[in-house]
């Protein structure tokens, strides 16, 4: 069988705004610069990929930092390689005027989207957290389409990130003449007192005996990226334009205030945190996901530049108001970065 | 390694209306009902399929005709195992108020864009066919970017399909205030004298050792995909919004009238036409593609149903306006089958 020097890359969603770095070292030949092929691939299911790439049947991609655990807790041999996006906002995300929900206690009795199995093991989780029982609310299954669930009022509130579904929701709200507040999210990190300040990056990673076995590739790949973030975040208005030249059905106003609203999270020098890795290691015992002699798998090992140090911990939580970042930990939020001006973009 | 029994599937094309069989399949529990797990995956360059399929880093997929053959003449282990669009028109396509393009003389001097490398090849070989030169026009590799590209005035003229990308201009036309006859295609059928009717029929592929070490795994595959198919051709409205609750970006009228367009080349049967193959094969040799000993890479032993029988050779070849065929070789076009009425999608 004649073999291909093609990198498969399997993304963790449908193409969105916060792969940038991903796509546009492919599309301004840093990947080929870098003498390697590299082939982006979009899950049709977001649950397949830590098996895909945990099975071999895929090389490299992103994934949730929780699934990136729990999937290496299954077996399947996946290792974290670095960190694109630091810990956006994860939540349970409604519309203040119609869900009823107020906080964690008045989820009761309501239907709450999620993504894969998951979401309702941390929804199940939460709720016992809380003195609930996973029979005291319904757990619905709408994979990628949180937004449109709630917009189609199959659901009364659905697990989404601040800078994706909470953007689209706000948006869609403007366009009903209500304020973008009427969205609301409870947010997971602090539901589940995971401390300051978020919960779950977004990480670039790989199967295993690809990594160990293509070491070098493996650097290409991530300096190939690294250049590309470097490019988006001194550009960021060309590299968004050229970007949608390849995603066309992304060039509209909500997909770009999606990515003014990605730009903190952006890790701009790609590792994993280890405190963020502690963190989230320690809530997925919690979860009973892994066991406690459980070896984190992430490595910073093939990005080969200067890190940049990680901040104090103990910090007081940050929070949020439509995008605005207050407080918190500057190191994951990235807070003293100003996203570009969207009429720039 | 832990393993997996998810069968990953690699479309051709982003996710497009023509898809839909294959969603139906997944979306509607055929898969399941089958005994099967399939992930369906879209690539970002559709130029990367056949390598990443025939290197068997995917099991199935889709690919057109002519690339079928070409990847297996490369060395790439693929193999048809069935059809999902026979023949769809493909062509230079053009907008007449400003191309400067009558026919295939007049291209002299153009910029025409082309998807991969085999638009590239058959460009080539059909200017030389017409007395020209490669020389004598702009060859431009523009992805699956064709539209844009003419509507931005990057290219004169590109290669596509009738039922997508001349749909897409249509319309755009229509928006501009101009007629959708303002779009025209010189059909490379007629320009490369191939004979009745059309040019290029997109197939179900294979990586031939996954094909054979799991016959009864692609038997179920193709089973789904044909129950898919049946409910789509007698439910096309339930089926189109059945589909785009998960692909919510194509809940659009232009894509409901790709899917319209593309209804009558659905294939009924699934099954590879041996005159097609026979067409499409003489044709590679012509271009060089593939040695005059090539052996047909396609097979109809994996489908479990009766097949339909092929319309007889000779018929005249069919003419196409704005959709509506006339004449021709019914089998290929189904031309006796309507369109599902835009109002009722």
């Amino acid at each position: 069988m004649v073999t291909t020097e093609k990198i498969t890359c399997l993304l963790n969603w449908k193409a969105t705004p916060y792969h940038l770095p991903l796509f546009l070292a492919s599309q301004l030949g840093y990947f080929t610069d870098e003498g390697i092929k590299v082939a982006i691939l979009e899950p049709n299911d977001p649950s397949d990929v830590t098996e895909i790439i945990g099975s071999g049947k895929a090389d490299l991609g992103l994934k949730a930092m929780i699934h990136t655990i729990a999937g290496k807790a299954r077996g399947y041999d996946i290792k974290s390689i670095g960190t694109l996006l630091d810990e956006p906002f994860t939540g349970v995300i409604h519309l203040k005027h119609k869900s009823g929900i107020t906080d964690f206690h008045s989820l009761r009795g309501k239907r709450i989207g999620y993504v894969g199995e998951f979401g309702k093991i941390q929804l199940d989780e939460l709720t016992q957290h809380f003195g609930m029982t996973p029979s005291d609310y319904h757990a619905i299954r709408v994979g990628m389409n949180v937004t449109d669930a709630i917009i189609r009022g199959d659901i009364d509130a659905g697990i989404g990130i601040e800078n994706v579904q909470q953007v689209e929701l706000e948006e869609w709200s403007v366009q009903q003449g209500r304020s973008r507040d009427d969205v609301q999210m409870l947010r997971i990190d602090e539901l589940a007192e995971l401390g300051c300040c978020c919960f779950c990056s977004i990480l670039y990673i790989g199967n295993e005996n690809f990594i160990k076995n293509n070491p070098e590739k493996v650097e290409k790949y991530l300096r190939a990226i690294k250049r590309a973030t470097d490019y988006m975040i001194a550009h960021p208005a060309d590299a968004y334009n050229t970007f949608v030249k390849s995603k066309t059905h992304l060039d509209t106003d909500i997909q770009r205030k999606i990515f003014q609203r990605s730009f903190r999270y952006f890790s701009r020098d790609l590792k994993n945190v280890e405190r963020d890795w502690n963190k989230v290691t320690a809530y997925c015992k919690r979860l009973d996901i892994v066991g406690s002699d459980f070896e984190q798998n992430q490595t910073n090992e093939y990005l080969t530049w200067p890190l940049l140090p990680e901040s104090e911990p103990g910090v007081e939580p940050a929070t949020v108001e439509t995008g605005v970042v207050k407080g918190g930990c500057t190191r994951c939020l990235h807070s003293s970065i100003a996203p570009p001006e969207l009429a720039a973009l």
